[in-house]
């Protein structure tokens, strides 16, 4: 046990929640002593957690005055750092967007050079709501490559030079920073949007390369070194043609992701460099993108057909680049998964295209600054500081 | 909250853990009032879940009470059904083996065979140690086949003719049954015997078929519809001969489970009819059946490879008649995963062979049972009944 029952943390999870509203609906739900709930009440209006008002329903005498979360004090972002932009949503304690801002960015040029430009942005929103900087609680970042959770350190990432072990939190002072893979972000900002009543999902980006968020009961699995997801070099059958820039060949990404597209499609005479460009020409009607979109599909669909088996998700959605198009990728992952995963799995499975879209990433980045400021352990650690 | 904090099931936790066990210790550690913990844990004496002793650490004055677990009068007994055998375990609420005993069985003649003879070896293991019938708590069984879980109901089970959708639970009257697939129960044996500390394994059953168990941040993950694990009918890479009962081709259990590789000994002239008669051929020194099996740990470590990177486990334990052969299995897979997974997956990464053994199932049956009887949400039924 973490923290004890009946915490300030948790009492603050009572009021934000809604389950409990006034101090006798706390020391009812919780059993604790009235005097206690009202010490740990009172510690929550102090630091500027819980306002408390005079409204409430009458019971016959006066009206018991109703908790609620304190917004207005506190704001937190969400980063979504890609290849070559920076998004930026600025948003209260609640997942209310304030303010969001997208600018054009070069994650190659390094930590140094790119973390000014997102302290920057958010300072520019922070100011654009007229909302203090000492009220940013936590900022959460999502970047495009392997990152050690614990420490906010990205793990030797392939299209992040430069950033290998960065301690990226150190940069920031004051707000809590977390660090986290672009794909598990996306895949929280994308269940607690639309799926927030599913147990178990996966998301999977279809980009340049290919990755793999993972909830399962309603969390982030991270597994034990934070790699877990990297689906992008399972192994493919019959392609061992294809090497991949991990030393092995004939993995999904080599074969399926937008630069394996876009490098095929330049062969076949239709220049193309990126996922971006593979999407341009689906959209303009070009048969052989098309063929090739679906055929990637279809080798998404294998590798998802197995870890369907294995992992018996509710849901799964298809999110990057190439979900632009995606009725035709999911028209080739369907195909294989129906086929190839066993009845049982499938049965109340559903394959769908975001819904978050462009904005999952920054979003699931804020909600994961949100999480981890609103959690019982980190507001009893407000309260007894 | 599934239940209030503080409940007496969670006084009950605190207690069991001994993470508190006077009266005093309790009220600090949850922060109830003195006279709601006396409350509690009277109910919890009354019931039978407590015992209070008059020995304690002095302070000075009287020793204060210690409470503890009241193991005497409850039993649970762990069910590992097999195609052949039935083992039986019966345990105390600590998880301490009282007595366990192993008859052949046939699962095939159904339920109405089977199961009044699991009940006949449950209430002998009870006479054997004196213990009555009416303290039996709670039932684990583990069921070679598909489980719905929720209601004990075996979903299309392939080598347990009969039994699909056959309400297991309704069968026993008294305690509480809870039913699941075999390597569901094997993982959790293994977990909580060896490897009580590791957020995230794999359980492995190499026998007649393939099938995994997944216990992560320490609980099972059965999924969406709780097939979750079933990787024997994950696709590999070049073998699209081999047929497999479910209807598909070059599922990993056709070309490297157990009955796999005895039929393909037969065709090479040495008759074999199942994974136990592979491992004789094996121990015997056969150089054909050594190169199967090699070749079999190859095969299921391409499926573990992809699965890694998924789900980056800790550790992969290998269980089931072929593991008898482990050295031999192990070469194989082991060879694989480091080849094909990712190396910040497989930095911290064991594969091991399964400690618990024979007994993981059963073991593990009863530790379902368990820790359904003593979680706060049952003991608060319990109270509250």
């Amino acid at each position: 046990m973490s923290s004890p029952p009946g915490s300030p943390g948790d009492v603050l999870t009572l009021i934000s929640a809604g389950s409990a509203t006034t101090r006798s609906d706390l020391a009812r739900v919780t059993g604790l002593a009235r005097s206690t709930i009202s010490q740990r009440v009172d510690a929550l209006i102090e630091r500027g957690l819980v306002e408390e008002s005079d409204s409430g329903e009458s019971t016959g005498g006066r009206p018991p005055r109703q908790l609620r979360l304190h917004t207005d004090e506190h704001s937190v972002a969400g980063v979504d750092l890609g290849a070559t932009h920076c998004r930026v949503a600025l948003m209260d304690l609640t997942g209310a967007v304030l303010a969001e801002s997208e600018e054009p960015l070069h994650i190659a040029e390094g930590p140094e050079a790119v973390l000014p430009q997102v302290d920057r942005l958010v300072d520019q929103l922070l100011a654009e709501v007229g909302r203090p900087r000492a009220g940013l609680r936590s900022l959460g970042i999502g970047v495009p490559g392997p990152v050690e959770f614990a420490t906010g350190r990205p793990n030797n990432p392939p299209i992040m030079p430069g950033w290998n072990d960065y301690p990226i939190p150190d940069y920031f002072r004051g707000p809590t920073v977390l660090v986290d893979n672009d794909v598990n972000v996306m895949a929280l900002g994308e269940h607690r949007n639309a799926f927030a009543g599913t147990g178990h999902l996966l998301f999977v980006k279809v980009g340049t390369g290919i990755g793999c968020g993972i909830v399962t009961e309603g969390a982030l699995h991270r597994g034990a070194s934070g790699s877990a997801g990297d689906i992008g070099h399972i192994r493919v059958s019959g392609h061992e043609e294809a090497g991949c820039r991990c030393g092995n060949s004939a993995c999904l990404e080599a074969v399926a992701g937008g630069a394996a597209l876009a490098r095929r499609l330049t062969e076949l005479g239709f220049p193309a460099e990126s996922g971006a460009d593979v999407v341009r020409l689906v959209q303009s009607g070009n048969t052989q993108a098309l063929r090739l979109v679906r055929e990637a599909g279809r080798l998404i669909g294998e590798v998802l057909a197995g870890l369907v088996n294995f992992f018996n998700p509710e849901v799964i959605v298809i999110g990057g680049a190439l979900s632009r198009v995606h009725e035709h990728l999911l028209a080739g992952i369907r195909e294989t998964v129906y086929r190839r995963s066993l009845p049982l799995a499938t049965h109340h499975l559903t394959i769908v295209p975001s819904r978050t879209g462009v904005n999952a990433a920054a979003l699931g980045a804020g909600i994961l600054a949100i999480e981890h400021y609103l959690s019982p352990e980190n507001i009893n650690r407000i309260i007894n500081a």
